[in-house]
């Protein structure tokens, strides 16, 4: 297996709710950023992650859209999904693809265009994550099976309101400084917990935004990585794995089995162990979810997340910066887009050019996406060499 | 690079309008088959072609739904889509891990469950493969556009309804030794041409139908295949091609931009050329499609699809057979499954176990799939070593 080098990042200007741009605008506009900041001529082959395009939008066949508002045909182009992990999906296809030796500059997508249906339509697209027979069709939601989750980790490790609040009023603050952000607004404990109660214990200001947007990456070879006079960030570890789809079928709601499985086949690969990581961006969909996930990845004990971002553990002067982006919560969750801006936020870190947001001697990064309720999640380790 | 061997195939028992059958169902059935011929114990990683499981089902993230009702969770599982390419996509995704040796075992399936929804549902979703701004939101259909492609290649080269429908009598006559197909009648060029129009000049039997199905392919290393005892069948070549979504942006709507660049990616690696082939499946999905795929790979003269099908070169004792198992036409076309199960049908033509369909002596098979209008193609040369 060859290297693979992250050589180009880009993201659409903002994200949001952005009525005058379309979802082939938004990929257009991420992938153009990427291939500049490349400064490749030319790209092999091209992946791009959304999850449910044909709901949201009408259109499916997303790689050959890409292809061709790119003018970038005939390039072998191919659209992944795995729900809300897609981005993350084609991270891995790319990386798959460089280090097999079958492609040398790969351009690798992710966007979704949400915010063109009626509210009740993207809560039944983004529902098709979960299991459609046992889940939703019986009128479940994901703040529904979140909550469930949550109630499960109160229950069980004494994880608090206060605790989860922590998670959304540390993701906005990081956002202010992420000029893509969603939101720019500070927001308090006291105004999580006063916010409209979605599915108990989860308020509206527990869960990530509906959002429109896009991001890309140029994936190639440490050699020709070199010869484009890029920073030399790679790719040193991959790792993907599922669970079951159902909630309900679950051992413990508690722990999510395919993050620390997907985990583990990346410190693997990266013969890198959770110590040794300066700074993460994971999957905060709700932020229950960024708790599970820090436990998850080994980054805090088991039942340890709330009280780690309560004592400011996981804020960006802390032990271990988590979504120092803003994250779901606060940058915003355009769902296939989301597991790609997490891998370019960790490789503008590590090339030390994240602005008012940089970690200071961030040298190892890591980006952690899932779909649904976990039954699908893919990590992927990164290091500025 | 690996050489990559095909160990196993599965379809479910019967493609068609299975009510009693779900759609993890169809999945599950087609991949235990694979499973079972290929002996494996264990698969390292999964892909799953599907179209549109969103607007069909309501239920995506169909890689870990697979995972976990074969009862394989954890292991990796992505879904790969590129409209009714998928499957080929899906079984190029899997080459390319076994190849580039970043897994030893790869199931690759594909599968559409598509007679849930209302007849007009079915056609909105297929539509979704068209460039939805340009062409679907302003009402062309599929059965539409092809039509103008018909009119187009009618109009240079002067082919006609009888060679059209000669195809579609041709394919029916295959599908009459299949027992998996959707039909079993024969029909006669007569019977065609007075069947209801659908968009002239294609009348319902120039179309393919809406099915329910799936197939599954065991892909791993010709060391793996020789331990396991099954035949040495390889993928040679792989060809993946993009070109305009919209067919108003062709240069030439008689021409397949992407099945030619696709074809001749796979020739080349195979080190083969099309005069070497002594099968095919393609993607038959209107009859005027496998006339035109027929020329695009370079198996008959430009122009001259419709003159060689009316000859009988494409028949099952002709020059060069054509979709010996009776075609997207009348196997059936479960979107995601088609691509898969042509594989499967050369794979087992290769094996000379075909069954009464075996075409003799078959050594080499090409098998085409595309998306849309042709803005994805995928091509998979396959050898019995």
């Amino acid at each position: 297996m060859r290297d693979v080098a992250v050589v180009g990042i880009g993201l659409n200007d903002r994200w949001g709710e952005l009525w005058e741009v379309s979802l082939r605008d938004l990929v257009v506009q991420a992938a153009l950023a990427a291939i500049k900041d490349a400064g490749v001529d030319h790209v092999d082959s091209m992946y791009v992650g959304c999850m449910s395009s044909g709901l949201f939008t009408g259109q499916e066949h997303l790689g050959a859209l890409m292809a061709d508002y790119l003018g970038q045909a005939p390039v072998p182009a191919t659209r992944v999904e795995s729900a809300c992990a897609s981005g993350g999906v084609a991270v891995r296809q790319g990386f798959i693809e460089v280090a097999g030796g079958l492609a040398d500059i790969v351009l690798v997508a992710g966007v979704e265009k949400m915010t063109d249906v009626t509210g009740d339509r993207a809560t039944y697209a983004l529902g098709t994550a979960a299991d459609e027979e046992w889940e939703a069709f019986n009128g479940a939601t994901f703040p529904g099976l979140y909550a469930m989750m949550a109630v499960a980790h109160m229950a069980r490790y004494g994880t608090t309101c206060e605790q989860m609040a922590c998670v959304a009023v540390k993701n906005h603050e990081n956002a202010m400084k992420n000029p893509v952000a969603q939101y720019h607004d500070r927001i308090t404990v006291a105004g999580v917990l006063d916010s409209v109660m979605v599915a108990d214990p989860l308020h509206i200001l527990d869960c990530s935004p509906i959002t429109d947007g896009a991001a890309a990456l140029i994936l190639t070879t440490p050699e020709l990585a070199k010869k484009l006079k890029r920073p030399d960030v790679r790719i040193i570890g991959t790792g993907q794995a599922s669970d079951t789809i159902a909630l309900h079928s679950r051992e413990d709601l508690t722990a999510l089995d395919a993050v620390t499985r997907s985990a583990g086949a990346a410190y693997n690969m990266a013969n890198k162990k959770p110590r040794d990581i300066d700074l993460c961006e994971v999957h905060d969909c709700f932020t229950i979810a960024e708790i599970m996930v820090t436990e998850a990845l080994g980054l805090v004990e088991k039942g340890k997340g709330g009280p780690a971002v309560a004592a400011g553990e996981t804020a960006p002067g802390g032990r271990i910066p988590v979504n120092v982006s803003g994250g779901l919560k606060a940058k915003g969750h355009p769902v296939g887009a989301t597991g790609v801006a997490q891998v370019a936020e960790i490789v503008a870190q590590l090339r030390q050019s994240a602005g008012d947001r940089q970690i200071e001697k961030a040298r190892l990064g890591l980006a952690q996406t899932m779909g649904g309720t976990g039954a699908s999640s893919v990590v992927h380790i990164l290091e500025a060499k």
